[in-house]
């Protein structure tokens, strides 16, 4: 069935190493199998300048992957000089998931970065940066909180990603690599302990798909997801 | 109550105006209400690198909008000296869409370049652009056809897009500006006109949204491309 | 004689439709012939770093081509990531020509930025773009001592620009693209309406050229401007 | 008065030093009074893809200005990132006066590749690099001609290029910094020894100007070309 | 006295760990101390341009920094479009004193590419980086040579690379961080392990040092690699 | 035997032309045989940034080469859109070296840039356009002190630089290119005139060196410096 033999509803093994990081506010290592990602949140007590003077915080995400974090080595972006289109459009989805869940004027006048870089690449890099950007960002909250800069925690629900696919005909969780570049869909959500969906991005890679297929898809990634929150609490400490 | 009057399932007006410009093998100028989109599909007999001597083409589109085509004038990305995230985004978009619905084997050595150039906008730049690509790729293909170069017609379905959202709590069809800026859930759909679903991108601009939400504003972009089809064809003269 | 058969002081039909754009403060999409440019009038009431709190105002250009404007598809500027040298020539006479006529104290301290993009070439876009220009420079700025923002009008002429050139021997005006191709001798002039030269422009394309050459397109483009000064004054109102 | 002391119809002294560059095929250093502009010409025998197998050359020209050759330091363009519409502007219309008075088939598949650069700036920098580029062209061709790699000499004529401006309200020659930086009127003639003209840019620098003050600075143009002729065939021992 | 409490000719603990990446031929987590560099080597059975047909190899690197690798964040490199000159020498560095010890005649026509990515920092990164980059290396000849496609290896010798500087007026082995950024003098050192030296680059971060100084730095450098040599060997298994 | 004929310990002729730019606050042409590099110091009355408000000063280089400086044309670094890594690695260390002779309190919050401009090359630029640099600066100073700007000349020491390297086995002094391009070692040293070393950076061309031929390059080093101090006093007339 599946190349790694996984249950079409089984999650890769997840791990997600807080404190990865030593000089960064919060950070966490997340490995959703052999997809690694580093994710660091940095604190400044500055906002950009359409926001400032408002009363309000912002949050923000940057994603890169290290050129032989895949199979072939790719070119880096900081010698070519650009970021490609696909590095920032994952980036862009990053930091809105996160600004789903934060209340930013509670936040207050700072800005957190949160900076996903991809260590090693076998699928899912985006959702596994999305799932531990929350450990991450939770964690210099409360560094924030624990130093009395904020009373009100500003962070509403936890948030997580993971994608779905259909691969050789059955709909399928947490695809990795050798799924993800044959599948016929790929879809990425993005959802909320409290059971919303933050944001939902289904592509047919060869035929169009019908309606049945995103629900059931929809249906995978709540499962997922649900391993992802205890995870994220887990390594927060809660 | 909509800004403008219409109903939650009313699309705006709709033209398709064949032949815009002189020069382009197709082209056609789409107008969603006061969003429009001069979209030209050009042909050029090489293909990309990749896919040199494998005895398939490629369709491809690159998306750009005008300086003053906003409310406030934006600074032109030629002079910034690059794309936006945002236009990188859309106009992988819009070639994948494209892609889905074309035959690349049966085009042949070929590469067609749709540009989709916003002389206007009030919302939804980026469905009115993959709708209105279809018809100059379909008249470019024609011409091919004509021409004899190609016997079989390698575009398998017509392919339309479209964007819902929940403005004041109702779910509504065919977004413009105003509501746009003030939509709580945003969701672009790209269908073809068999039935299926290509793209579902829907995002949560506030608060999650659930399921039943994600069905609502399904049922009525069916509703939206269906009205697209029939624009499409009238304009192809089919 | 002439590929389009015109009479050497011809000019092409001339089209100009003022407010074309719906959001620009001043706009007009102008024809001459083939060529078509939309031109639009952003006002700010701001100026560059260089001329704050010096009481004067500034009236700037940017110029661009769809990438299909043209016979074959040329790259798009914001993906290649800078502005060829040709647009930057074209833009900085623009601006140059458009402040020649404009008194930028009575202006005060605003900018109005005049974009021109190119939305089909058949020869002389930059001149078409000056002649549109002033029409939405015009627009602009009736709107702005309609508002009250102005009581002296900082226009002090019109402004119109006309090409020459040197055809089979024969000096004719207001040069397509076939005629512009191959002429020997090409011109670029920028006149106002009081009869005063703003900008004379000629290049030998092949052999020099001589004084008695000069004069003679001299003499056809006072012809060719006459005919867009009353275009401009239609198109406005006046 | 000018500034200078000079007559209306006088020139700056005007010194040419051939093989100022010892590397380059042909150089030389000119002077034309304050304004210092090293040009060198090299030979590639190779030319760009456009004219690749077509049995013909290509003449092309670079400028450059070194950041503290004018009297406040301008940032450097390499550091920038980018060259600005002046150096594009300027380099361009270099590059095509010289192609002007080459045969380019007779010059066979090479390419020389003319660069400019202003170690000393005191205004009309680009026609001294025009006057002083054909002397390092002149060299480089004879040296061709020497090593019996060409024998029949492709330049055609002699080209050279003055400044010649309305200040205080008469026509005078070859401006310098302070002149220029107060002209009404500004032009730049190209010729030839032949007596034609290549290329004419006249610029009104505040009011219009007339044709009368065109011919009139067209006249101070040829006094000032004819001694520009005579330094640049004592400069290269003719 | 060091702020770390270490003896002047005390390094930090040194950590190598190799495969550290799953997809890359050698792969290396290089520590020294807080400093962690992941390194890998590519293999490419291409060689650049200037080498092809050549019959000889190349190994180059590349360097970057994750934004928050440091204290406060620094800006990424790919979003800010450029690499800086820090990165470039670095990078630079590194090739060079790979390429000292390989004979890149026995290598055949292949490219090795380093990556050396500072996942965090705290002082010497470019040292650790070359230090890991021959385990990496290594690794990846030792699988040429296990598959056959090498039979005589590349690698001549083992390169190391180590900091020393004056601290506090004293000579001192492998600066941290607090003591590199308050250290007078700072000197890097590359040798091999047959005493050679490969680079010695020594700077007076205020006062000019003396030739005693830069001798006392040698030594202690020779020292410290010899330390390295060891953790190379252990981490390849030699 | 060396190309040139020189002895081991013998320089190549220096000149320095002070003043040779007009408009620069301090300026020398330095030429080391046929190595020639034009050097400007530039006063400005700020400082950058992160000085600012700080009652330091601030001094720092930029660094270029005319495209046809070499035996064969390079690019323009301006027209490729930016600084080659070598560049880089030059321009800071001139600034680098110049900074440690400086003393930043008392120059007081203005900014010299040293502008070093390589008209033509023929090895040892940097270090020629670090001798050079100092004359720049010093009279760039002295034209500060003499305005009554600066009451306590902030310039510590002298600075200049040469380069040594093992040609044949021979430790030789001041490399011209055909040294410079066949050398096994090579060695830039920055020393002042009261003896201290403000840098070294020593490179194995081919194979490791020792100890014995760096300290042999270093007491060429300073037998070539005592030379350029003579020079640069000659220079600035002290």
């Amino acid at each position: 069935m599946r190349p790694s033999g996984r249950a079409p509803d089984e999650m890769r093994t997840i791990e997600m190493i807080p404190g990865f990081s030593r000089h960064a506010e919060g950070s966490c290592l997340v490995k959703f199998g052999d997809t690694h990602v580093l994710v660091t949140a940095s604190l400044e007590e500055r906002v950009p300048p359409f926001l400032r003077g408002k009363g309000e915080g912002w949050v923000t995400a940057e994603y890169g992957m290290l050129p032989r974090a895949t199979h072939t080595r790719g070119s880096r972006e900081a010698a070519k000089g650009k970021q490609s289109g696909r590095t920032q459009e994952i980036q862009r989805l990053i930091g809105r998931s996160l600004r789903t869940i934060v209340d930013l004027k509670a936040l207050g006048e700072r800005q957190i970065t949160v900076d996903c870089d991809v260590l090693q690449a076998d699928g899912g890099t985006r959702t596994a940066a999305i799932s531990g950007a929350w450990v991450a960002l939770r964690i210099a909250i409360d560094k924030l909180m624990a130093d009395g800069l904020l009373t009100v925690d500003p962070i509403r629900a936890q948030v997580a990603a993971i994608s779905c696919g259909v691969y050789e005909g059955a709909a399928v969780l947490d695809l990795d690599y050798p799924e993800d570049s044959a599948a016929e869909t790929d879809a990425n959500f993005v959802m909320t302990d409290k059971g919303g969906i933050v944001e939902v991005q289904g592509t047919a890679e060869r035929d169009p798909f019908d309606e049945e297929t995103l629900l059931r898809m929809l249906r995978l990634a709540r499962i997922g997801c649900s391993k992802i929150y205890a995870a994220q609490l887990k390594a927060t400490g809660r």
